[in-house]
């Protein structure tokens, strides 16, 4: 792999136009019955055709059989070693709820959980309370007060919430409070490594769960609250630094807003339909160098194990692609940040359909690729390609990198 | 990647011979007219037969996307992770004008540039002075005295210029006095962290543009020399002992043949033609266990842009390519450093064609590969194969690498 200051050095700004479209979950797995996947499924002509004229492969984001999570797997479309440069969950958590995570923050997921007179924890998730109840039970919490930081705490949904601590000096090598077990007493928050900032932050954390249980002692379920992921925001190099990009990021959900927000990509607005989407797009052409859009449907639709509505959200990007092709950006890359396939209801490991067009491609030809599909895309010339190689590819093609070496 | 250590660790003596032809700048784009590539247009009769009675694939000697220099390329195919062991473009100039790099030069390369009275760059290249005026002004900087270095000025063409300070000590941790841009005054040579042999050689340095200047002030346009990639000879293990082979090279343009040197080959003599080449191969045959044969026209015509060129080139190729294989290698790998599309004019990040031959591959067969070229490579069993992983499937073909681990 290029390291990312060596690729730093190569990138020149241009004018030329990058696309990369992420269709979350996008790879799928055969349906018993048809023996075809989402993708073989789905009535797609435009990808099809695309296809056929462009270079063809699949991503992978961290390694086989590696089922990656959002996190990891955008971070590696971005061109970071997904290893090297991870983000915690208690970020992704603050991410996920819009919150705009800053320098001096340490994020941890929190969840309401149900403990009982021995103290011994009965329920992890609080009997999944609702969303109305967390926002209730949340604003109890915002009254805890902390010595040196400013508390955030943020209903997500159900019994799961985000804790933010902002201030300076603050540590996330620290251990869960959550056992991971009902049965058991929670754990107390432990500096990892003999560390001044991790043991002040895990008094901190500390003592927020002892103010919290004060305050939900009478509650039922929800009596408690379990700690765990924490994370501070973390220390990556900027993506339009490292590419010397004008970066603007396109996507409904908030998580992904954030994650391009924190790699220094500009947030765009527009509404929540994929119309929308592409015509922030067009709003925007002008402005950028390079775009990062999003189709969440593709990823919801397959968690939700619904194989129907998963060939329909893929036929719903494949309606808006001319529109994309019509803007003759001087590369465009489609591909997933994962296989979410119906059959498994969950993120899977499967290397993700990939496609990239650009003048500057030796097409795969008639004998290679006859469509945009997990099969079909196999047989490209860019075989299985490791996710972080692909934005080095895509500068290449739009001839922004300088010869490596004399 | 295998470790250089491990390589020389399994690596052992044998009488087998290898012979590695980098047509250099090998790899090509399609003529928007055909729908087809150089070496796709080119007819090459003898490179399809051996192709389809070989293993092929595609070599990529950096990175997806990367547009390898000829250093790094040549580097990875022979066996150096190119991100690891590079070659400045000090010792590249130097190289490639014949200059016998010792261990103890510090090189840069040189521009004659033309500097107003108030001391600002008004033209980076002094007008592109032509070479014989650059010869003439290179005799009077060879008077320049330095205190404990020997230095050698040597012309390249036109504006360009070869500096090596030799003498022990010396450090190449130093920044370029040339500011990329007209308009700036040129900059000082300034050491990279603190380093005494850095501060030494940038005062050496400086003190050889002041000298310069002082020499050059009544000349127009070339009043001023700018220095740039300061670099010292490469401390690298000799591929001829890693390999433990008695390795030979066979090349016109001292540029591959100062490389070929610095990693420890013989490098043999002959004439200028591709038919000269070939007759060196055969009268060298018993002497070693290794050929690096390298051809340059495939990159020169690409770089002119001329595809009509680049296709006589390559059928210039196929034509001896009998030759070698009257001559029996055991292994015989035929590739490029990098691609040289026409249509680019420069190198390109495209991978490019491999063969490699010999009684030990499983040929690919007749429904995989039926012909030398771009296309036909990617249906080949070697796949997109990283450059610096080449000599080792080179070695084990040549029955000269031992087991590894009991």
């Amino acid at each position: 792999m290029v390291p990312l200051h060596v690729l730093h050095e190569l990138s020149i700004s241009t004018p030329s136009k990058i696309v990369l479209v992420v269709l979350d979950g996008l790879g799928g797995f055969p349906d018993p019955a048809t023996g075809k996947t989402e993708l073989e499924t789905a009535r797609t002509p435009h990808l099809d055709d695309l296809a056929r004229r462009s270079n063809c492969g699949l991503t992978q984001a961290v390694a086989p059989g590696i089922s990656p999570g959002s996190g990891p797997a955008h971070l590696a479309l971005f061109g970071y070693d997904p290893i090297v440069h991870n983000v915690g969950r208690g970020i992704l958590s603050a991410l996920g709820i819009g919150f705009e995570v800053g320098p001096d923050d340490l994020c941890a997921r929190m969840n309401f959980a149900t403990i009982d007179e021995r103290g011994v924890i009965t329920d992890r998730r609080a009997g999944r309370i609702s969303t109305e109840l967390n926002r209730r039970l949340v604003e109890k919490l915002r009254t805890i007060k902390l010595p040196g930081v400013q508390l955030f705490v943020e209903t997500e949904s159900g019994h799961r919430a985000a804790v933010i601590f902002r201030g300076p000096g603050l540590s996330d090598r620290l251990t869960d409070t959550d056992p991971q077990r009902e049965g058991l007493p929670p754990l107390q928050v432990e500096p990892i490594g003999d560390d001044p900032a991790a043991r002040r932050s895990a008094e901190l954390a500390n003592e927020f769960v002892r103010q919290a249980a004060a305050l939900l002692k009478d509650e039922r379920p929800a009596n408690f609250v379990l700690l765990r992921g924490f994370a501070r925001y973390p220390n990556i190099p900027k993506f339009t630094e490292t590419f010397k990009l004008k970066a603007g990021a396109i996507a409904v959900y908030p998580m992904y807003r954030g994650l391009a927000r924190l790699v220094g990509m500009d947030v765009l607005e527009h509404g929540e339909s994929l119309e929308d989407e592409v015509a922030s797009l067009e709003r925007h052409w002008d402005a950028y160098e390079f775009f990062f859009l999003h189709y969440k449907n593709t990823d919801t639709t397959g968690e939700d194990g619904n194989f129907a509505a998963k060939v329909a959200a893929i036929e719903e990007f494949d309606a808006v692609l001319p529109r994309i092709l019509a803007l003759r950006p001087d590369v465009l890359a489609i591909t997933g940040d994962h296989s979410t396939p119906s059959r498994l209801r969950s993120h899977s490991w499967h290397p993700v359909p990939l496609l990239v067009h650009s003048q500057w491609c030796i097409p795969d030809g008639p004998d290679g690729v006859d469509g945009f599909n997990e099969r079909a895309c196999r047989r490209g010339s860019l075989g299985v390609l490791p996710a972080q190689q692909l934005m080095p590819l895509l500068m290449g093609h739009a001839l922004k990198l300088e010869r490596y070496g004399a």
